[in-house]
Formats: C-alpha cells, structure tokens, sequence
C-alpha cells in the first residue's frame, strides 16, 4: 500500500510536537501547565505542527480533544523510564492495530543501536514497519546509539550510521540526534537516501542556536524536527512554534 | 469500545478491597478469620465496597459467593510469591477472557518500573490494556518503582513517575504508594491527568492517621482506595469501612 | 466447565499412585519389578487407588493397561531430570489437549516457587488450569519451594505458602511436601481455601510413621495423599495401600 | 493415530545408517567419497538398511535418490555445530510437517539431558512429539547425558536414565551411547519399557568388538542400532554392513 | 516447490552485487557516489549481475529503480550494526512474505555459526527456509564462523564447515569467505554437495587478486560471487563487472 507522507507533512516538510517525556524520562520535565496533555494539543493546534506524537495512552485518553484540533496523531508504539539502568531496551506496548483504532496516521519506534538489545528492537521495529505499511501508515523511527559499545565513537559517525540504518530497515522519517555540524547533518541526509530525516530538539537550549541549527539542517535537506522541551516548556510555545514554522519552511 | 468505570466508581470516587497478599506475601499476613476468602467477600458486601480484588483461583472457587455479594469483581491478572530475591517480575497467570469468564468488570495488573523486567511488563500490561478496553474492561495498574536502580531516588518524583506512567500505558486507574505528603499526591494526581489515581493502604497502620491521608489524598483529586491489610486485619473490619466511606465520599 | 473432582476422588478423598520418579529421578529409584509401569498399574487397581499419575509417554505406551485398570488417569504435563544443577524450572512437554487424547480425567504441573524461574512456571499453569478447566479437567499442582532464596526460611510458613499459591492460581488440587506436624497441616489446610490439599509421601519411610502422619493430616481436613515409593517399593505394595485406603477413609 | 514402527523396523529390529555428522562435526568427518550423499543413499540400499537418518537440506536436495533407494526417510529435525562451546542446547531446524513433506516416515530429535537448557529440549521434543503421532510419524529422541552437571556421574545410571527419559517423554525409539557393558544394557531396556533402544556406533572402532557389542546388545533386548561412521568411513561399507544385519537379526 | 535458481543464475553461474553493507557497517563504507542505491542499480544493471543483495528498506523505497533495472532482487532478512559487541546474533527484520511483495526473487540470511546465539539463526533460518521454498523462492545464506570458540580454529576447516551447515539447513546458496587457497574451495564445493557456494568480496583488495582468486573458485565448482565493495568502490565499477564476468564465464 502506498505510504501517504503527505498527512504528517506539509510542503514536503515536517514540524511535530514530541511529547513521550512523560514516560520516558517522568514528570520532572513538566510545569503545572505542560503537564496537561491538553496544553500540549492546544499548542500543537495554534502552532500548526504537521504531527502530535503520544503514547497510546494519552491518545486514547484524550482522543476527543486531538480529533477536535485536527493535528495529526502519531502513536509512539514503545517506551521505557528512565530508572532502568545498563543497556537500554524498549518494547512495544501498543499494537499498530491499537493505533489505528486511535485515529493514529503514523506511529512511531525508539532503536538504541548498539545496545545489547539492538536485535531484539531492530527485529519487532521490523514487524511493525510491515504492519504499519500494509496499513498504509507511516513509521517514524528514532534511532539512538546507546549502551557501552558506542562510547568513544564518533559523533558524526553515529549519527550518519542511525540514519542510514533508518532507510535499511524501512522507516520512512527516522528521527535522530544532530551534532549540530552542517556537514554532519549532510552527509547524514546523503546516508538516509529516500529515508526523510527529522532532528530532534533535545535538552532545552537558547532559543537563537536551536532556530540557527534547525535552519541550517533544513538547507542541507533534512525534513524537519520533531521537537518537545524547547517549545512546550518555553514561556510562549505558540511564538516558538512560529519561529520553527519561519526557519523550515523559510 | 467505552470503558465503564462507573462500574467500580460510586459518584466518582473508588473504594476497593485489596486481597492479592495471599500469592504477594502468603498466610503469614492471615489470622483464622481472614484466612478465608468468605470473610473478605462479607467485608466487602457489608462495608460498601466498590470493588473487590481476587485472583483468579479465589475469583473461581468463591465465585457464587461473589455473586452474592453483589461487590463488583477485579481479577488481578498476574502476581508472584515474595520468595524470589533480585529484581521483580510479574507475569500473568489469568488471561483477559478467563477474568471475563469469571465475572471480572475490571482487571489488574502490576508493573515494577526501574526493574531490569520492565520491559516485560509494559509490554505484557499493553497488550493487556488493549485486550481489556476491546472488551469494555477497566484496568487497574498497580504501578511500584522497584528493584535496585531506584535507590536513592526521591519518593516524591517516583510516586508522580509511576503515576504518569499509568498515563502513558493506557490505565484506567493506577494505584499507588502514597508518600503521605499533600502536596506530593497533588502533583501525582496531575500527573497522571485523566487516569485515576488510588492509594494503596500499605502495612497496617495507625487508624487515625491513615484516614487522615486518605482525606488529604481525596481533597486533592486522589480518587479513591485499594486497601487490604488495614481493614481485613481490623478487629471490626465493618466500622473500618465506615469511616473510609466518610473521608471518601465526605 | 464445572470440574469434576469427583473422578478422581472417592467420598471426598482422594489416594493417588505418582510415578514421575523415571523423570524425576531416574531408573535408581527402580528395581526389576517396579522399573515395569505394568507393575505399578496392576498394583493401582489392586490397591484402589483413586487416581494414577504419569508422564505422557507411560500413558501413551501402557494406553490399554491403563483403560483395562480402569484408575483414573493424571497426565502430568511437565518434568525435568535432577541432573541440572541451579534453580529448578520445569516446563510443559505434554499439552492438556494430548492429555485429554490419552483419556486423562485431570493432569499435573509442578511449579518451584522461590526459584529464579518461578514466574516462566506460574505463568504457563495459569494458562494450562485455564484451558484445562475449560476443557472440564480438574488440575492436581505441585508446589515445592525451592532455589537459594528459600533456604533459613521456616517450613511451616513455605508449607502454607505453597499451599495458597495453589488456591490463588486455580489449582483444583495442591500437592505438597508436609513437615509432619498436626498443627501445620491444619494451617495449610485453612490457608488452601477451597483448593484440596494432598500430600506428597516423599522418600521411602518407616510405614507406622507414614501412616500415622497421613491419619492425622486427613484429620485436620487434608483431601489425601499422592504417594509413590512408599507404595511400589514396599514388599508388599497392595498390603500398604489397603492400610492407607484405612488411614484415610477410615 | 496408531505410529506404525515397522515402517523402519524389520522382523522387530532396526538398523539405521546415520549422516547427521556434517552438521555436528563437519567435514573433518568425511573423505572424498563419503562427503557426497549419493555414496551414503548407495551404501544405504546395499547395506539393507531400516532407516537412514539426514538433516532437511540434504533430504531435500537428494531427494530423488533417496526415494530411488526406497530406504526409508527419517529426518532430523535439530542440530547444532560442535564450534559453540559451553553447555549444549540445539533447537528445530525443521518442522515436523515439512519433513512429511519431504517424505519420511520418522523424525529424529536430540536432547542433552543434564545441559542447563534441556528445559528447552524437551519441551520443544514434547511439541514435536506430539505432532509427529498426530500425522503417524514415529519419533526417534537421541538423549545424551551433556554438561558440567553429569560430571562423574556414574556412566551407566546415566544411560540408563536416557533410557527412561525416552520413555517418559513418548519417543518411541530412543538412541544412546552404549556403556558396552552387557548388564548395563540390560538395565537400561528394562527402563526404557515399551520404548524401544537403539544404540549408537560412536567414533570409528575396532570392527570386531563394535559387532560383539552389539550382539550382546540385541541379545538382552536392544532394537538394534543407529551406526555412521564405523559404515560409511570403513574400506568395505557393504560388507560392514552384512556383518551388522548377522549379528542383529542372526 | 520447485525452487527456480535459474532466475538469479546464468548459464549455473552467479553474479550478485551485495549493498547490505549499510546496516552492517555504517555509512563509513560509503562515499558520496556508492552512499546512493541508484548508483548501486545503475551498476548492477550495466554490469549485468545476476542478482542486486538490498536488505527491505531499500528495496521499498528504490523499488521502481530496482524493477526498471530488471536486475532480480535478493532481499536480506536479517541484519545488524557492527555496533554491538560480543557474540554476533542476527535476527529477522523483514519476512519471507514482505520480500515477496517487494519483488524479491530470493533472500538471504547470515548464520554466525560458532556464537553463542547459533542455535537461534539455525532455528530461524530453518522456519525461512521452508517458509521460501513453498513460495518458490530461493535461499542464499551467509555463513560466517565468528565468536570466542572458533579462535585459533584452521580457516580451511571453518570453510569447509560453512558450506556443509549450508547444505544441512537446506540452503540453496551459501555464501562465504574463501581462504582463497584452491584446494580449501575445492573441498568446500565437495562439502556442499548440491548446494551452490558463492564466495565473498570482503574488504576491497587488489584487483588482479581478486580477479585470479574468483577465476581459481569457480574452476572448482564454486557458482560465482557475492560481491560488493570491490564492484562499488571501484573507479570504474562497470568495467570490473566486466572483468568479473569474463573469470565466472569465461
């Protein structure tokens, strides 16, 4: 079935809200506002993101309020805490069958390449491509070298290996970490070929640097961000929202 | 399919009797009354609880007592003994249709988050969680950070990450260990959003104040109980239920 | 299904012939006459036993002496040698559907509660008592406590343990080891519930011993005995099961 | 389904030409004449043999020759190389209806009884026996004693132990080291019952004994053998082979 | 099934350019030419392999290139990153039935024979192998002796061992590194009777070498190559296509 890029991206581009902090690393990250999930859709909603990316749990919870702000759902399949130690792993949780049911357009898998686990991630990632493809949804892929075995690697290396390993397993956007290099970010947009890449934001940082590397990225062909901290936990994420909109789509 | 938790809810609010200590911890925690299935099923009857939760083993051979009863019935779906050292794992005993077989309106299920299993149970508790809402069953997750990663973390966060994390899977209800502090259950119920949140009552202890935490938990959106041990082991396990009733429902 | 325990009781009581040693133990346990499963089946039906417990392989090659005894047949569905050193595990190598095809009126599973693998064997009984309760079997579980994390623990309390563990799971029967102390018995016995409790005859012994603490476990509400090598290694083996047939029945 | 032995017994006696050496051992093995198939599938046919026992791919791939020699098919259905060190696990490689489909008539299996993963082993030898009697096929269970657990053990309690355990399990043919010892053998036919014993041929030996040991063997009630390389690896394999079937059926 | 090995054969000889090196190495292999499947296609299809090797991802999304070449497609189920240390494990990422919707004519699959985790690819490989043939398609797959036990092993001996697992399992192709000493692939090609060998490119090497070391194998009954950075890194890939085609046909 064809894949229908086209629901979760806009001219060829894509901005979506992450917001699967929640279980990944716990409330810590949140205020007495962004704690609501219902925050986070109205921000979604007013700052025209091209995807909302949520467990399935706030997805079915709070279903009738995504469906009203016409923000495209993205159900992330797997997830872990932060509280488990060693090499990372992460299974899924919610079927693509689950997501479906959701309204969900694209779902969403975390690889940590080169942990001990890799296989058993990289294997289930591939279940679930197939699925999500016979489905006619697409897979958006985070991929993150963890674990012992990556310590001392490259960077630029890692981050052109996760791309690439994006496009062999068949992700249709995978989402990495950037080095913030421009020549990094090229050479990995090369390495995913037909593979769309998103950069994620990651810690919260100064606002100036973030909308200067996702500009310079974007000119390199890389699709976009899917991005979470830097705009639901700034002061007024709707402003952000309007900056990131400026710096992708020019 | 809705879920209908006005089934084990009473004007929104949820009093349920604990009884899974006989596989968590064994007889040790029975007398000669309490020991038997029959008396916790006559608690529960005359002290208005909303909920009664058994095991599969005891669901099934106490079953027409049950019925009688009228209390609402939860099948904690799995469980284990307290012999094993190391860090936990819980898998399920009883399946979702078994637990529909026997009555059950709503299922339970434990997850010990920041053990080195816990990828195996968010992922068994996602399936469950799928099946059950297929069904129009409520789930019940007890959700504990366990295991030896999680020394030395603050009990405050922990309490809202396991909250947060009932969120996340898709629960309908997570129960919880309550730090007793306020205003640390006040941001554990808003982490958790639109999924429930229920204390559990822990080792016995001293009456008064366990309805004064209850009372603070309930006035700051705590929506109710699952309580065992202080009300079984009670010398008038009826009256107990009483004054739970009074700082629940007011 | 209703399970019919009545199969394989007799006015509420039930003697049960076990003959897993060849598994369990090996042929060491054997001699000439009773290495022969002919042997143990004539002295079944001789003995008026209420039930006659084997592996699959035994059911299935002494098929027609099996129907010609008329003795109810339990399959028991897992094993393991004693050759393997560490925490016990013992998975199924019979299904109740090929038990049920051997004419099994009920089958038996073994679970080592305390070992590391407790949770691999909880978990596939609960899935045997379900199929096999729907299939209208009764299910006969041994519960030894077992592994590293038992030892210095008293054995009163792991007796009774086993024992609820067998109620909590559905068990229809828990077969366990006694300490051969009255006032034990009679705890396990309330801490079983509506569960039966036989128990095990372990290691050959003095035979007024034997019977004195079966007379006085059937006393306290004990459903029994599955008993083996006190049987078939005595010398004369239906002479002792005409005493037991008198201990417990009376 | 009734399992029909004759199939690759003749006049109560087996004599199978084993060839699972190219898996478990390599080709160190085998010579220029014996690495071929079509030389074994020969010797097979002159020899007379009952059975000749192969891994898929080469009952596939000479299948044709096979069929020509009208030797019946027995498939092994796992395997492992002798590369991985450590205790002894081996696993399907082969279902039991693609080896219908391949046309044998029986499937072997191997179990390492005593390796910490016989758990596995048997419960996938449970699975696989239970399909091969549902289509009529019977089973043949190589048990060997294996792993640092059955170190100085003594020799013929574990033989004799294999023996049972066949027994138990259901095989209906079970291959075992022979101790060459005649008492041992004895014993270890008494404890297998109705399951019948074959002895292996084991590393290339003296001509002459390896024939007295198996007449000795036959003669306390042995079925005969499962024999490889002291066959296909002698000068004269027809030959060898006109020996074997004189000493086995007289 | 007839399994049809003239689709990736011409004239019994085959020539496959392998492009999985992007899972399994990293983008390091690449540079800004090869890091593009289209320069791959263009490649094979001017250099006339007989079979293009691309794990699922780039078989889906370069598939109208793939079918507009007409080069046959190999789609390579399993993969991992070279990452990961310790034991090499593979499992499958994309299933028989995905790569026949791609297009694919045959697949492949890596066993590291000697590791840990062996028995789990031989198991895999085997429900593959049957699961391709009744589909028609054939299987190539790559054996590679690898972890701590095969250390110190003769390389001749580990070659011969690979070609012989190959045959066992039921490979159609196996694919392996030669020693690049004649005799070795002599007694390979011997071991793997009627399964074909192809032998690997492996690091970029001298051409002359590598042109005399592939002429030398297929003059011992070796099927051709599996080739990849010698072709793809070259300057002039097409004109050591053609060079490549001249040793394997002559």
């Amino acid at each position: 079935m064809k894949i229908k890029l086209n629901k979760i991206f806009r001219k060829k581009k894509a901005m979506f809200l992450a917001y699967d902090q929640g279980i990944e690393h716990g409330p810590t990250d949140f205020n007495d506002k962004n704690v609501d999930p219902k925050y986070i859709i109205n921000i979604a909603e007013k700052g025209k993101f091209t995807g909302l990316i949520f467990q399935k749990g706030i997805a079915e919870k709070y279903n009738s309020e995504i469906k009203k702000s016409k923000v495209p759902l993205i159900v992330k399949l797997n997830g872990k805490t932060n509280l488990v130690k060693g090499e990372p792993v992460s299974s899924a949780i919610c079927s693509v069958e689950e997501a479906v049911g959701l309204g969900a357009v694209a779902v969403g898998y975390t690889i940590y390449i080169g942990s001990e686990f890799e296989e058993e991630m990289l294997s289930e990632a591939g279940e679930i491509i197939e699925e999500a493809h016979e489905k006619g949804l697409a897979v958006v892929v985070w991929i993150y070298p963890r674990g012992k075995s990556v310590k001392g690697k490259k960077k630029r290396d890692l981050m052109a290996y996760a791309a690439r390993v994006g496009l062999e397993i068949g992700a249709d956007i995978v989402k990495l970490h950037s080095t913030g290099v421009k020549k990094d970010v090229e050479w990995t947009v090369e390495s995913a070929g037909k593979c769309k890449v998103v950069v994620a934001g990651g810690v919260k940082k100064n606002e100036r640097e973030l909308l200067k590397d996702i500009k310079e990225a974007v000119s390199v062909g890389c699709s976009g961000v899917a991005i979470g901290r830097n705009v639901w936990q700034a002061s007024d994420p709707v402003l952000v929202s309007k900056k990131l909109r400026k710096v992708i789509w020019g």
